[in-house]
C-alpha cells in the first residue's frame, strides 16, 4: 500500500533530505535534522502527492485518514500526552512545506489542540494560566482567520475592546482573566459569522487545519509567487503536523532564527536573530525588532545578545551550525525555539543569500576545502550575479541622508515614494520606491513592481528583507525613524516631510535613506568575486563577447571580461543630436546624389565611433552590423519637429510630412528594413563599409589590434548577402589599397528570418559567420510582434499556454529547432563558420546553457550581462558533466 | 574544337529542332526544315553559347572570325553568289533566335550585303532597278537605325522631303532614280550622325549586325519580357545570317503568316493571312491590313485569298501545312515568302494560341490520334484556362457598339481610355484600356498594365495580337473605324467622339468596340473543356477545393469542380450591411456579458451562413475557420463613420475612438489576432461552433451530406490548439445533444506560423487536419509583410534577387521546406492526417505541383481557379511519369 505520511522524531525519521519532493522542503529538513541527532519537536510530514491527489480528485486518498490516526497515536505515545487532555494535552502545529520555500504565501496553524478542557491541562503543565489562555485565544483567532476565513480585524477588535474598557494600551496589561472572557466571544463571533460552531474535537481541528493548507496552495498569492519564480503548479506542497513548542513561556524561552553564515555579506560568522520570550511569528512578521545572537553582532552596546542572554543554549547552537554546516555543505538558514531553557530546531534550509553573499561563500567554501571549485561555480546564480552588479550610490556625491535602517538587500535605487503595494503596480513609471510598516505576503506584486522597499519595522529576516533579496531588490528595513502616516499619505523623518509622490533613495548597502535622486556607479567587485569569474572562465568553453555601440559601454564590457563586440549597432550612432539631422537630410534625398552628399558628412563621424570601439576592443574581434531599423524611425513625428526640420533644410512641411507618409508602413517589422534598405540604396552600405575600413587601418596603424566583422542583418535569401557582401569587400579592397595596408575581416550575416535558418547552407557560400539575432527570429517564428504582444503573452503565461516568456528565455522546441537547424546546415557547408548569437538572449542563463549545447561559438549579450553570460556558460559545461 | 555555327541549306542542317537550347527555336526550326525536304533559303546559326560567351568575356569566343567566314564561303558555294558581286551578289538577313519566341523584343537587319557595287548586282539579276535602290535605302535605313542607334524619323524626313519637292505622297511614287538620289543623303546623315562612313564592306556590315543582335538581348524591352515571362537572363540569343528572298519583287511575290490550325478557335482548318508584293516586316509591323490565305477565310467576298491569286503555291503551302502538323504533332505558326513563284518557308514554330484554341486543338488532337490524352492534358497551359474563365459580356445586356475590329485575344474588358503606354502604367485605378494605331515592343508594359488593348491597324498576327494572346489579355485589332488623334487625346467612330478618361468596353471574342462599362458573365465553357477536364481528373491524385464565404461562391466553386471547401473565413461574413454594426457592438463591449449578448445576435446570422455552405457543399466536406483578424479591422476609421456609430451605439465620440485607439497596433500582423482572440475572448470560439453545429444539424435533417472540418487559425503553440480544440468539442456536444443527432466532425487548425511548422508533431496531438495558410507562412517566413513589400519586393525580382514573387508561387527552399517538414513531423504523430492548402498559392500551377509532389491531400484556391488547380495537379502526376 502506498505511504502518504512520514514520521520524525526520537533521533529517527521515515524520511531524510533527499525526499524534498514527497516531504517538501521543510519537512526533509526536520527529517534529515532527526537523524542528525539535532533536538527536533517530533511530528509527521503528509507528502506532497496528497497534495497532488486532493487537487485532481478533490478528495484525499483512501487509508490517509487511517494513516494520520496512527501518526497521531505515535505522537501521543512519544510524547507521553493526549489530545484533549486536562493534565497534559498535546499541541501540535500544522504548516505547509512546498519543494522550494514560498516565504509567508500558504498558510499555518499553531497551538492545535487546544480547547476548553486542554487549556486546563496546559495552565496545569506549565503553571502559567495567562499564557495557557492567551495561547487559545490565538489559536482560536488563528484558526477563525485561516481556516474559517474571518477577518483578522474582527478579533482584533474584541481585544480593543477590552482594553479601552480597561484603559490599557499594550497586549501584554491583558490578563489571564480577560482572556478567559475573550475566549466565548471569539466563540461566538465564529458562531455567527459561519454559523456553525468553533470544532472543540482536536481531529476536527486538525482536518480542518490540513484541508487549509492544501487549499492554501491554490490562493491568488501563492499563485502570483509560483509565476514569478517559475514554479509549476503541479509540485503540490506538503503538510507538517509537528508537536509544539513555546518559546513565549516566560524569560527563559525565546525564538529566533538563523544562518550559518552572514547572508548579507557572506562572512563566515553565526548570523542570526532572537527575540525572548516570544512566538516564532513574532520574528518573521516584524513586529517587534529582534535582537543579535552573539556579541560580535551587536550594533551598540546596550543590546544583550543571546551569547549573553542564555550562553549555554548559544553553544548548544553554534555546534548545531557547525553540524549542519559540515553535513550540508552549504549556508543554512535556521529557526529554533527556546522553551523554558530547552533548545528546539524547527526548520533548517538552504539560506537565501545575497549576491555578495552567495558569491563570497561559494568561494568562501572552496577555499575551506567544504566544496570543490566547480561547485563553488555552480552554487552562485546568475541572478545574484546579475544583483551584485546592479548600481550603488556614487560615494563622492553629495547626500542628505534622512533616516538609516537596516541594510537588508544590497543595491541603491530611487523613485517616487508610494504607500501601498496597487500604487506600485498601477505607477505609470515604475520608478517608485514602496514604503511600509511592513510588508506581507499581499504586498509582493508590489514589490515585483518596485524599484524598492522601505520599511519602518523589522529585521533582516522579516518578509520585506526575505522577499527583496530573492528579488535582488535592494532593500531598507526596520527603519524606525520613520514616522508612516497612510491616511495623508507621507512620512516625517526627524524634520523631514516626505510626501507620495516625492522622490527618494535607498542604499540597500548601507541603511540609508536619501532625498531626491542620486548619482549612480556600478558595483565595486570583491576580491572573491574576481576568484570565481576565474574559475568560470576556466570551466568556460564557449566565449562571449557584448553588445556596445559606444565606447563607454565597450569599456564597460571589457571590463567585465567581454571577449569582443557580438554586436555594435551603428544606427544607434544616428541618434545623437550633433548626426540627425543630417541622417533626416539622408533620408528625404530625393536622388542618389543628393543622398550620396549627406552620407559624406556622417562617414567621419562613423569612422571616428568605430576607432573607439576598435581600440576598446584591442585583440578582440569586433562586429559591426550596418543598417537595420526602417528609415521612418530617424524622422520627426510630431508637428513642432517637422516644422523645425523643414526650416533647417529650407524643404516645405508638406515634403517633409509626404516622405514620412511614404515611408511609413502597416508592419514596419517586416517592412523595408535591414538589408533590404542597403539593397535599395547601395551607397548607404557603401559609405558604412568605407568608414569601417577606414577606421580599421587608421587604428592598425596605432598598433592595435584589430579584427572587424561586418554584419549585414535581416537577410533571408543568398543573394541579398551577396550583393551585400560585394559592396562590402570592394570597398575594403579600394580604402586598404588607399591607405596601404592590409586588414583580416570576415563579411557575414545575422539570422533572424526563419528563411535564413531553412537555408543556412546556402547563405553560408557566402557567410563568414553567423549570429543569431533571437529577438526577430523569436517575432517571427512566433509570429509574435514584440511591441504588441502585451495584449496577450502575459495571460498566455498565466493560463500555461506558454511556461516562458520567449523574448526572454529562447523557444528551445521552435525558435531553437530553427538555430540547431542553422548550425548544421552552416558547418554542412562551411565547417569552420563563426556562429553566436546577439540578441537579448545572448545574457539569459538558460539561453546561454542553450547556446552551449548547441554548438555555438559564442555568446553576446548587453555589457552588465556579460558575467551573468560567462557564470551561465561555465554553469553549462559543468552540469554537462 | 568547339563548334559556334551550324549550317542549313540543300535538304540538310548541321542542327535540328531538339537543339533549341544551341540553336534557339527560329534556328531549330529552319534546321529542322530543311532536313524535311521544306524550302528554306539556306544559312547558317550562330549559337547561343557565343551569346552567354559574349556577356561573360565581352568578346566572341576564339576561331569564331573564322568559322562565321567559312560558313560564308559556303553560302556563297550553295547560291553561286558572292557578296558584294556586281554580278549576282549575296544579300543576307541577320535575326535574333532566342530559345523561345520574345516576338519583335530583339534586333532584325535585312538585306545586308548591299553596297555601291552590289545594288548593281540585284538590279541586273532582278531587271528592276526601283526595286534594287529601294532594298539598298531600305538597308541603310535599317543598318542606320537598328546597329548605329539613328532614330527612325532622321531617315523619313529626308523622304519626305523628296515627295514635297515632287508633290507626291505615297512611297509607291517613288521612282528609281528618287532613291538613287537619296542613298547619298542617307550615307551623309549616318556620317553626320555617327562621324563614320557607313560601312561598304558586306563582312564589316555583318559583324556590327551581329554586335547589334547580339547586344539586343540586354535592352530593356528585351529584360522586361523576360521578366514579365519568366525567361532566364542567362539563356542568350541565337543570331540566324540567312539568304535573302523577296516578298516584295511585284505581283508574283509576296509574304505571310499562317497557322496549321485557327489559333483563335483551335478549328482544325489552315488559317492566316499575306499580303501580295511585300516583305515580311510588313505584315507583322501591322501598317498595312493583309489578305486571308484561304476561300474559307474570308470575311467578304472582295477579299482575294491566296488560294485565289496563287492557288500553286497555296496548294504547296498546304501540303507542307500538313507535313509539319504531323511532324510536330502540335499547332505550327509559319512565315512564308513567295518570290517570284517560288515558295519559301522562313520560319516554324508552336503556334501560340487563344486559351480556346489551345483546349480545342489538344482535346481534337487526342481525338484524330495525332497525341496520347496524357499529351493532350499537358498541352494545355493553366495560364489559358484561366484566360477561359475570364468573363465575357453578358449576351442579354443593352450595348452600343461603335465600332468592330478583329477578335484578336478573347475576354471581355471594359477601362479608362488612354493613349500612351506610360499612362497605362501611370493609371491610377489599372482600369484602362490602351488605344494606339499599332503597338511595339515599346509598349509591352503599357499593355501588361492595362486591361485590355485596341488598335485600329494590324492583323489577327500584328504585335498587339500576338503579344496581348501571350498575357491573356483581351484585345482587338485592326478597327479601321478608329480615326485616332493622339494630340487631341481622343479617336472618333462614326458619330462617336471618345476622350481620354472615357470608359470603353473591348470584347475580344467579337472584336466589338462598346461604349461604356457593360455587365459582365464568365465564360461559356465548351464541349472540349468538359472533355479536357474528364482527362484530367482521371490522371489527377488529389483533391482540389475552394475557398469558398458565400453561398454564390460555394455553387460557382462546385460548379468548376470543387470538393469541397477547404477556407470558408468566417470574419467574410461579418462585413455585411446588417451585421457589421452588431459586431462592432460585440467588440465595444466592455464585459463578457455585453459581449455574449451582441454574439447572441450574430449566432443566427453565422448559422445560415453556415447552411448555405453546407447545402452547395452536399456530400463534400466544409472546412470553417474561427475569427482571424484583429478586431480593429471592423471598427470605423473615418471621423463621419465614427459619429455615426457612437449615434447608433448610445456612446460617446471619445469611447469609440479611445477603443479604437486601444486595439491599433503597430504590427498587426503579428498581434492579437487568430486563435489569440478565440483564446482571449472565448466565447466567441463558443458562438462560432454553436453556429457551425446546429447549422450542421439543421442541414443533416434536410438530408444533406455534411462533413464539417473546423479549423483554427494562427496556432504556434499546441496548447493554442488544445484550449480552443476544448471549447468546439465541448460546443459541438452540447448542440448536438440540444438537437438529438450526431455529426462526425474534425477540429483542425491552421498552418501558418514557422513556428507550427516546427512543432508540428505535437500540434498533431491535437489536430486532426492541418491546412497550409501560405500567405502567412510566406510573410513570416520571410519577414515580409505583404502590405509594405511593395517598396522592394518588385526590385528583388528585377535584380534577380528572388526569381518569383514568393506570394504567388511557394518559394520552395524556404517555405516550402517548412512546410514537408511539416507533412513529415505531422505524420509522424497521426499518420492519417489531412493536409491541404488553402493559401493563394492553391490556384498556382508550381505551387499545386509542388503540393502534390510534397504529399498532401488536396489543394484549396478561389473558385475561378479550381480548373486551375485541377488541371495542374493532373499535369504534376504525369510530368512525374
Amino acid at each position: 500500500m502506498q505511504k502518504y505520511t512520514y514520521f520524525f522524531g526520537n533521533n529517527q525519521a521515515d524520511g531524510n533530505i533527499k525526499m524534498k519532493h514527497l516531504l517538501g522542503g521543510k519537512g526533509a529538513g526536520l527529517a534529515e535534522m532527526t537523524n542528525l541527532g539535532i533536538p527536533v519537536p517530533p511530528g509527521f510530514t503528509i507528502s506532497t502527492e496528497v497534495c497532488t491527489y486532493y487537487y485532481k480528485n478533490h478528495s484525499y486518498p483512501q487509508g490517509l485518514k487511517e494513516e494520520v490516526g496512527e501518526q497521531l497515536k505515535k505522537l501521543e505515545e512519544v510524547m507521553g500526552k493526549q489530545f484533549g487532555s486536562d493534565e497534559s494535552p498535546l499541541l501540535v502545529s500544522v504548516r505547509s512545506g512546498a519543494r522550494v520555500s514560498m516565504p509567508g504565501m500558504m498558510d499555518t496553524i499553531l497551538n492545535l489542540g487546544l480547547n476548553d478542557n486542554a487549556v486546563k491541562g496546559i495552565s496545569k503543565a506549565t503553571g502559567d494560566e495567562r499564557f495557557a489562555y492567551d495561547s487559545y485565544r490565538r489559536f482560536i483567532q488563528m484558526f477563525g482567520n485561516v481556516v474559517l476565513g474571518i477577518e483578522h480585524d474582527e478579533f482584533e477588535k474584541l481585544i480593543q475592546k477590552i482594553k479601552d474598557r480597561k484603559g490599557i494600551k499594550e497586549d501584554t496589561e491583558i490578563t489571564a482573566d480577560d482572556w478567559k472572557q475573550l475566549i466565548p466571544e471569539y466563540k461566538n463571533l465564529i458562531k455567527e459569522k459561519t454559523g456553525t460552531e468553533f470544532p472543540a474535537l482536536p481531529e476536527d481541528q486538525l482536518w480542518k487545519s490540513i484541508d487549509a493548507v492544501f487549499m492554501s496552495w491554490d490562493n491568488q498569492r501563492a499563485k502570483d509567487y509560483r509565476r514569478i519564480n517559475n514554479i509549476p503548479d503541479d509540485w503540490g506542497t506538503a503538510v507538517n503536523v509537528q508537536v509544539m513548542v513555546f518559546g513565549n513561556m516566560g524569560e527563559n524561552s525565546g525564538t529566533g532564527v538563523a544562518f550559518t553564515r552572514n547572508p548579507a555579506t557572506g562572512e563566515n560568522l553565526f548570523y542570526g536573530e532572537y527575540l525572548p520570550n516570544a512566538q516564532g511569528e513574532d520574528v518573521v512578521a516584524g513586529i517587534r525588532t529582534p535582537r543579535p545572537i552573539s556579541k560580535a553582532q551587536k550594533r551598540d552596546a546596550s543590546e544583550i545578545s543571546l551569547e549573553e542572554a542564555m550562553p549555554n543554549i548559544y553553544r548548544e547552537l553554534l555546534e548545531i551550525r557547525n553540524k549542519l554546516e559540515s553535513h550540508f555543505r552549504d549556508m543554512q538558514d535556521i529557526e529554533f525555539t527556546i522553551e523554558k531553557g530547552k533548545l528546539w530546531l524547527l526548520q533548517t534550509r538552504t539560506g537565501k543569500r545575497t549576491a555578495l553573499a552567495s558569491v563570497k561563500s561559494a568561494v568562501d567554501m572552496a577555499n575551506e576545502g567544504l566544496i570543490t571549485k566547480e561547485e563553488a561555480v555552480l552554487r552562485v546564480s546568475p541572478k545574484d550575479i546579475d544583483q551584485l552588479l546592479h548600481p550603488m550610490i556614487d560615494p563622492s556625491a553629495e547626500i542628505t541622508v534622512i533616516a538609516k535602517g537596516l541594510p537588508a538587500s544590497p543595491g541603491a535605487a530611487s523613485g517616487k515614494v508610494v504607500f501601498k503595494a496597487e500604487d506600485a503596480v498601477n505607477a505609470e513609471s515604475k520608478k517608485v520606491i514602496l514604503v511600509r510598516h511592513e510588508t506581507s505576503p499581499e504586498d509582493v506584486a508590489g514589490m515585483h513592481s518596485a524599484q524598492g522597499v522601505l520599511t519602518a519595522k523589522g529585521g533582516m529576516t522579516s518578509h520585506a528583507a526575505v522577499v527583496a533579496r530573492g528579488m535582488g531588490k535592494p532593500c531598507v528595513v526596520g527603519c524606525e525613524m520613520l514616522n508612516i502616516d497612510y491616511s495623508n499619505k507621507l512620512f516625517t523623518a526627524g524634520d523631514y516631510t516626505i510626501k507620495e509622490g516625492d522622490i527618494i533613495t535607498i542604499d540597500g548597502a548601507s541603511g540609508n535613506v536619501i532625498i531626491g535622486d542620486t548619482p549612480k556607479i556600478e558595483a565595486a567587485i570583491s576580491g572573491e568575486f574576481n576568484t570565481l569569474m576565474k574559475w568560470v572562465d576556466e570551466f568556460r568553453t564557449i566565449g562571449v563577447r557584448a553588445n556596445a555601440d559606444t565606447k563607454k559601454d565597450a569599456e564597460t564590457a571589457r571590463k567585465f571580461g567581454a571577449e569582443g563586440i557580438g554586436l555594435a549597432r551603428t544606427e544607434h550612432m544616428f541618434f545623437g543630436e550633433d548626426r540627425i539631422p543630417i541622417v533626416r537630410e539622408m533620408i528625404l534625398s530625393d536622388t542618389k546624389e543628393e543622398r550620396k552628399r549627406a552620407l559624406e558628412k556622417i562617414l567621419p563621424m562613423q569612422r571616428s565611433d568605430f576607432e573607439d570601439l576598435f581600440r576598446a576592443m584591442d585583440g578582440y574581434p569586433v562586429i559591426i552590423r550596418t543598417l537595420d531599423p526602417p528609415l521612418h524611425e530617424f524622422l520627426p513625428k510630431e508637428e513642432g519637429a517637422i516644422q523645425e526640420l523643414a526650416t533647417n533644410m529650407g524643404v516645405s512641411v508638406e515634403k517633409i510630412k509626404e516622405k514620412v507618409a511614404q515611408l511609413s508602413e502597416l508592419n514596419p517589422m517586416m517592412g523595408h528594413r535591414g538589408c533590404r534598405l542597403g539593397i535599395a540604396y547601395p551607397e548607404i552600405t557603401e559609405m558604412q563599409a568605407r568608414a569601417i575600413f577606414e577606421a580599421a587601418c587608421n587604428v592598425a596603424k596605432e598598433g592595435v589590434k584589430i579584427l572587424p566583422e561586418v554584419m549585414i542583418p535581416l537577410v533571408g535569401i543568398k543573394k541579398e548577402l551577396e550583393y551585400q557582401k560585394k559592396i562590402v569587400v570592394e570597398t575594403a579592397k579600394m580604402v586598404m589599397e588607399e591607405k596601404g595596408n592590409q586588414i583580416k575581416y570576415l563579411v557575414g550575416t545575422m539570422i533572424e528570418l526563419p528563411r535564413a535558418a531553412l537555408t543556412a547552407d546556402e547563405i553560408a557560400e557566402e557567410a563568414e559567420f553567423f549570429s543569431f539575432g533571437t529577438n526577430d527570429l523569436t517575432q517571427t517564428t512566433f509570429g509574435f510582434s514584440r511591441d504588441d504582444v502585451g495584449k496577450f503573452l502575459p495571460d498566455y503565461i498565466k493560463q500555461g499556454i506558454l511556461q516562458d516568456d520567449p523574448f526572454q528565455t529562447i523557444d528551445i522546441k521552435g525558435v531553437g529547432k530553427l538555430m540547431k537547424m542553422t548550425i548544421e546546415l552552416g558547418r554542412k557547408t562551411r565547417p569552420e563558420i563563426e556562429i553566436g548569437i546577439c540578441g537579448e538572449h545572448g545574457g539569459d542563463p538558460r539561453s546561454v546553457e542553450f547556446c552551449y549545447k548547441a554548438g555555438m561559438n559564442y555568446v553576446s549579450c548587453s555589457p552588465y550581462r556579460v558575467p551573468i553570460a560567462r557564470l551561465s556558460a561555465a554553469q553549462a559545461v559543468l552540469k554537462r558533466q
